[in-house]
C-alpha cells in the first residue's frame, strides 16, 4: 500500500493551491464536521481497519472531492447538514479505490514498486477498501435519499468500469485518444460529477441544476486527470513534491504518450513498442521519452486539452447566478489547469 | 483467480445434495429468473467485467445464498418477484467478495497456488469485484427498499471486518475458539443472515420473524463454515471433489487446528508452531496433521460444533408453522452438516 500512500501524503500545499485553500477556507465549518464524520465512521472494532484506513484517509488528502459536495450544495443555497455525511462518503469511496488501485501484481512487485514493509499487503488493501466502501452506502442508507443512492452506486459501478478499461488498454499504444478518455471519464471524472450532482440533490433543486452540476464536475474531473497525467511527465518536483515518469516506468497509456508515439518516426516508434508496450527499460529511456514529448508538444496539446474541459466545466455553471461559492469552484477550475505551469 | 474458481466449480453435485436440489427444484422458476437477472446484470460494455464474472459467477456456483432469500421470501407468504433481483444481488455480493478472496499476495504466489494463465490477475479479479458489488447496490436502489439496502451495506461491512480479522488472525495459534467464531460470523455467517432476513422484509412481515430469519441464517452460515473447515481436513475427494489440505498449506487458523493444537503434547506443538506459524511445510506433513487431528477427535469436534449451530438454526424457525418451505429449508440445514458424513 505505501506508493499510493506516499505519493498522496507528498502533494504537499503549494502556492498553485491557493483556490483549493480559499475554497476550503469559504467551507472550513463543513470541512471540520466532515473530516470528523471520516474520523468517527472509519472505525471499527478490528483495528487494522481504522489503522490502515488513517494511513490513506488522514493523511494529507486534499479532500477535493468532498469539497465538491460541500460547496455545491451551498451553491445550491443548501442551509442543512446533510451534505456532510454524504460528502464523507463520497471521500469513502475515492479511499476505497486508491487502496484498490494499490493491489500490484507479482510482476511489479518484481519491479520493486511495492514496499518491503507492506506487511499485510494486497489482502489488507482490498478487504479494507471494501470496508470503507460498504460503510460509504451505510452512510448513505442513514441519510435516507435513494436518488443520492442511485448517483453514488452507478458512479461507483462506473469507476470499476473505467479501470478495467485502463487495465484492458495498460500497455497498449493503439489504444485512441476516445478510448483513453472513456477511461479517465470512467476512473476519475465520474465521482468528481456525483460529488457534484449531489449537492444539489440535497438542496432539492430542479433536475436542471443537478445536470448542470454533473456536467460541471464531469468536466472538472476529465481536467484534472489530463493535467495529473501530464505532470506526470513535467512536474517540477521542488514545486508539486511529485516525482517524475511514474506513469512511464508502470506503461501507462496516458494522452501524452499516445500524442508522442503518433508524432513519432520509425525509430521514436520502436522506442515507445520498447519502453511501453514491452516495459523494457534503461535508465535513459526517461530522458529520451521527455525529450521526444518536448519535440512535439505532447505536454503542451494535453494541458491545452485540460483547458478545453475546464472552460466546458466553467460554462456549466452558467444556470448559477454569481456567489462566492461559484467564483470559489471557478477559482478551483482554473486552479486544476493552472497547478501545471 | 482460478484457485477459487476451480474450487468452486469442482464442487459437483453429489448425494448429499439432495436436499439442497430439492429447495432448488421448488424454487425452480424462481431460481431460474434469479439466474437470468445475474446474467443480465453483471453485463457490461467493458467486455472483460461479465467474462471474468461469468468465469465465477456462472460456472457450477450452488447459488445457496440467493436460494435462501428466495425460499425465505415464499415461506413469508410473499406472492411478488422482488425477491428475485435481491436474491441476485446476494449473489453478487457473494461473488465479489469470492473474487477478493481470490487477491494473493506475492508470498502466495511464490508458493505456487496462483496459475500462470491468471493473465490480468489480482488487480482484474479486485476491479471486477467492485463493479459487481457497486451493481448489487444499483440493483437494491432499483428495488428501493431502505431498509434492505441497510441490511445488505451492513452485512458487506461485516463481511470485510471478518475477512480483516481472518488476516490479522492467520497463523496465529493463539487464536481463540471465541476470535474464530468471530472470523466465520463475518466472513461468511452475516451475508447468510442477511439473505434470510431480505426475505421476511420483501414480505413485509413483522420485526419478529424478520430477526427469526436472520437467527437462522446466522446459525445456518457457522455451522456451514464449520463443516467447511473440517472438510478442508476430511473431505472424500471422489465424493466431493474438494481437495484436502488447502487451509493446511495456507497456514489457516480453523477449528480442527486449534482443537489439534491445544490437545498436543510439545512435540505435536512444535509440529504445528512450524507448519502453521512459520509456514514451513513438507509433503509428509499433511498426513502426520491428519493423524494427529485423528487422535484427538478434533474433526469430530468441529462437526458437533456444527451440529448444534444447525439444531439452533432449525429452533429459529419456530415462529413458522409447517409448510413445504420450511421443511426444505430445515432439509438444507441437515444437508449442510450431513454432507460431511
Amino acid at each position: 500500500m505505501v506508493p499510493v500512500a506516499a505519493r498522496h501524503a507528498s502533494q504537499e500545499p503549494s502556492l498553485d493551491e491557493d483556490a483549493l485553500n480559499a475554497l476550503a477556507a469559504v467551507l472550513q465549518p463543513d470541512l471540520e464536521a466532515c473530516n470528523r464524520t471520516i474520523v468517527a465512521r472509519m472505525d471499527s472494532p478490528v483495528a487494522l481497519i481504522p489503522q490502515l484506513a488513517a494511513h490513506i484517509v488522514a493523511a494529507g488528502g486534499k479532500r477535493l472531492r468532498p469539497l465538491l459536495t460541500l460547496a455545491c450544495a451551498r451553491l445550491c443555497g443548501y442551509g442543512g447538514e446533510r451534505h456532510v455525511k454524504l460528502a464523507a462518503c463520497v471521500e469513502f469511496i475515492h479511499t476505497a479505490t486508491l487502496l484498490h488501485d494499490d493491489v500490484v501484481d507479482e510482476s511489479l512487485l518484481r519491479r520493486g514498486l511495492a514496499s518491503a514493509n507492506a506487511v499485510f499487503g494486497n489482502q489488507a488493501s482490498v478487504l479494507v477498501g471494501d470496508f470503507l466502501f460498504a460503510r460509504a452506502f451505510q452512510l448513505m442508507v442513514e441519510d435516507g435519499s435513494l436518488e443520492v443512492l442511485s448517483i453514488l452506486s452507478r458512479a461507483a459501478a462506473t469507476i470499476a468500469e473505467g479501470e478495467v478499461l485502463q487495465l484492458v488498454t495498460q500497455n497498449d499504444l493503439a489504444t485512441s485518444e476516445a478510448r483513453y478518455l472513456d477511461v479517465i471519464r470512467g476512473k476519475t471524472a465520474a465521482l468528481f460529477a456525483a460529488a457534484c450532482e449531489v449537492g444539489a440533490v440535497v438542496a432539492d433543486r430542479p433536475d436542471a441544476e443537478a445536470a448542470a452540476l454533473a456536467e460541471f464536475g464531469m468536466n472538472l474531473g476529465i481536467a484534472f486527470q489530463l493535467v495529473d497525467d501530464a505532470l506526470d511527465y513535467a512536474a517540477d518536483q521542488s514545486v508539486l513534491g511529485k516525482t517524475v515518469g511514474d506513469d512511464f516506468r508502470e506503461g501507462k497509456i496516458t494522452l501524452p504518450v499516445l500524442v508522442a508515439y503518433q508524432a513519432g518516426d520509425p525509430a521514436d516508434c520502436d522506442f515507445w513498442h520498447r519502453t511501453i508496450e514491452t516495459n523494457e527499460q534503461n535508465e535513459a529511456d526517461l530522458d529520451r521519452a521527455l525529450h521526444l514529448m518536448q519535440g512535439c508538444g505532447a505536454i503542451r496539446m494535453t494541458l491545452e486539452r485540460a483547458q478545453s474541459f475546464a472552460t466546458a466545466a466553467k460554462a456549466a455553471l452558467a444556470p448559477f447566478p454569481d456567489s462566492a461559492m461559484r467564483r470559489a469552484l471557478i477559482e478551483v477550475t482554473d486552479y486544476t489547469v493552472s497547478r501545471a505551469r
